[in-house]
C-alpha cells in the first residue's frame, strides 16, 4: 500500500502519537514539551529520505527516524544546561521552565527512549543500525565537549574548529541518512558514501550558520545578528580572522572581543572581518564542502531521480538566508 | 574450556580492559574515574549468576554485566549531580572533582556505553535483551524522579515509598538477574521468577539500608550513623514512625526534624523510633520481602545446588552490619 501521507506529515503524526507514562509527571512532560517546540525535523527526514532512495519502504524507517529527532532533543536538552541558555526556538528551555535537575533526568529518559525506538528495527540489521548509532551518539557527546573546551582557549585552529562541527553536527546528519540507507537495504558501499555526504555537507551547513550570524537577515526568526560575536564564540569566522590579522588589526580585534558595548562591539568586528574578507573566504570554505558532499552523492548508485529529494532538502538548507 | 577465574576476577579484569579514547580526556577520565571507586559489583555479579544457574557459559554474558555496571555508575553520576552529593564511597564526586558540565557529559557517554556493551549479545536475544534494558532503565529514571519529588512532600505513603525504592533500586537487580537468566537460555518463566526474587530481594536490601543508617554500626565505611535523619530523608522508619506517632510524640518528632543540632537530633529521633518499635517492624518488612524472594526463587525449575551461588549472594547482603 503506498501512503499517501508526505514525509513531514509522517514525522508530525509519528511524534504526535508518542505515548508517555502519565507519571511522574515531571519526568514526562518535559520531554513532550521539547518536542513539541517544532524545528525543521532535518534529522528524522534524513533517515526516511535515505531509506527511500534505495527503495526501500519508509514506514519501516518511521521509528528510527523518530529515534533519532528523540536523541537530538536530548542532545538540545543537555547542551541548554550546559551553555545555561534561557531559550529554545523562542521558548524557555526545559532547565528554565522546571529545573536543572528534571532537565538531567528528563533528557536521559529520551535517550533511553531514543534506544528503544531504534532497537525496533527488523533483527537482521539491528546489530549494524545500534553499532552506527552507539558510535555516533559517542562522537556527539566528544563534539560537545571539544565545543565546551574550546570556550576556554584562545588557540584553537581551522582543524580543530572542523573537527569540532564535524563531531557535534555533521555525524548525527550522516548517521540519520546512513540509518536510512541501511533500513532501505543499500549496499555497504552505497550506504558508506551517503554518511561521507551526511558528513560534509553537515560541516558546510554549520559554516553556513556561522556565516549567517554575522551576514545574514536580521529579526527573521527572533535570532539577533551577531549572537556569536557577543558571546565570542569561536565560530570559523572568528578563527579565521585571527589567523588572518596583524599587527594594529589583530590588536582592534582583541580588544573589541573584551568590549561589552554590543552594538558596537558587532559593528566593529564585523568591519575587521569585512577587511579581511571572511566573508568570501568562508563562502569558498562552504563550496568546498559543498561540492565534495555531491561528489560522494554522485557515487551512490541509485539513479539520479532518486536523489532528487534530498538534493532539493540539501538546497533549500544552503541557500536559506538566516 | 573451563575458565579458572572467579567472578569477581573476571568482572574486575573486564572494567580494567576497558579501553577510552584519549580525547577529549575530560569525557574518559571521569568514566574511568568513576568505575575505578569499586563498590561490591552486584549488578555485574548478578548478570553472571543468573546465566550460570542455567548452565550458561559467563563469559557470553561478561559485556552484558560490564554494561549493567556501567549503566548503574552513570545513574550515581547523574543522580550525584542532582543530589549535590559531594562524596561517593569516600572520594570527591565527578561534579566535585571536575565540573557539573563534565558530569552531566560523561554520564550521558556512559550511558552510551553501556547500550554499546549490552548490545554485544547473540543476535537471537538481541532484541530481549534490549527491551528488558530500556524498560527497566527508564523505571530506575523514574525512580529516581519520584525520590527527588518526595523530599518536597511530608504526605509520602508506604505504599508510595516501597514503589520508590522498587523503581529506583530493586528493578536495576532484577533485570541484571534475568538478562543473565535469558544468556544462559533460561525459560521465560524461570526468568520471570528470577526477575521477581530480584525485585523482592531489592525491595529487602533497601529497607535494610534504612535500617542500618540508624542502626548500623558506626564507623566502617566512613558512614555516618543517622546520616538520613540528619538529611530528614523519607526512608520507611521515617514514613512509618509518622504513620505510627500520635499526639505528643508526633509534634516531638515533627519538631526535631526541623533541628539543626544533629548528634542530639539523631538520638531524639532513634529514641522516638525505639519508642514506635520501628526496628522490629522494619525486620518484620525485611522478612517478609525476603521470605517472598527465597519463594520466587523455589520455583525456578533447576536443581537446587544451583541456585547456591545466588543465595550466599543473597544472604551475605542480608545480614551485613553495616
Amino acid at each position: 500500500m503506498v501512503s499517501t501521507l508526505t514525509i513531514p506529515d509522517k514525522i508530525e503524526n509519528a511524534l504526535n502519537s508518542i505515548e508517555y507514562s502519565k507519571s511522574p509527571k515531571e519526568l514526562y512532560e518535559p520531554i513532550s514539551y521539547i518536542l513539541s517546540l517544532g524545528g525543521k525535523r532535518i534529522r528524522p527526514t534524513l533517515v526516511l529520505i535515505g531509506c527511500e532512495m534505495f527503495g526501500g519502504d519508509i514506514d519501516q524507517a518511521i521509528d528510527t527516524a523518530i529515534g533519532i529527532e528523540m536523541f537530538h532533543n536530548f542532545t538540545l536538552l543537555h547542551d541548554d544546561i550546559m551553555d545555561n541558555a534561557p531559550l529554545r526556538r523562542s521558548k524557555p528551555t526545559v532547565h528554565e521552565k522546571w529545573n536543572t535537575n528534571i532537565a538531567i533526568l528528563s533528557g536521559d529518559t529520551m535517550f533511553i527512549k531514543s534506544v528503544q525506538y531504534i532497537s525496533k528495527v527488523r533483527n537482521d540489521i539491528i546489530k549494524d543500525v545500534l553499532s552506527l548509532f552507539n558510535e555516533s551518539a559517542l562522537i556527539v557527546c566528544e563534539g560537545q565537549q571539544y565545543d565546551m573546551n574550546f570556550e576556554e582557549r584562545n588557540d584553537v585552529s581551522i582543524e580543530e574548529y572542523i573537527h569540532m562541527i564535524q563531531a557535534k553536527t555533521a555525524t548525527l546528519l550522516a548517521c540519520s541518512l546512513k540509518l536510512g540507507a541501511i533500513i532501505g537495504n543499500a549496499s555497504d558501499t552505497d550506504a558508506q558514501e551517503l554518511y561521507n555526504f551526511g558528513i560534509n555537507i553537515g560541516i558546510a551547513f554549520q559554516l553556513k550558520d556561522d556565516l549567517l550570524d554575522v551576514y545574514g537577515e536580521s529579526g527573521k526568526f527572533g535570532k539577533q545578528v551577531g549572537g556569536d560575536i557577543i558571546a565570542n564564540k569561536k565560530t570559523y569566522l572568528l578563527i579565521k580572522a585571527r589567523e588572518l590579522a596583524q599587527n594594529s588589526t589583530s590588536e582592534e580585534l582583541n580588544s573589541w572581543l573584551e568590549s561589552k558595548e554590543n552594538e558596537q562591539k558587532v559593528e566593529m568586528i564585523t568591519a575587521i572581518y569585512d577587511q579581511l574578507n571572511i566573508r568570501t573566504i568562508t563562502e569558498c570554505v562552504i563550496d568546498e564542502y559543498y561540492n565534495k558532499a555531491i561528489a560522494n552523492l554522485s557515487k551512490v548508485s541509485v539513479e539520479e531521480s532518486k536523489k532528487e529529494h534530498l538534493k532539493q532538502l540539501t538546497d533549500k538548507l544552503m541557500v536559506r538566508e538566516v
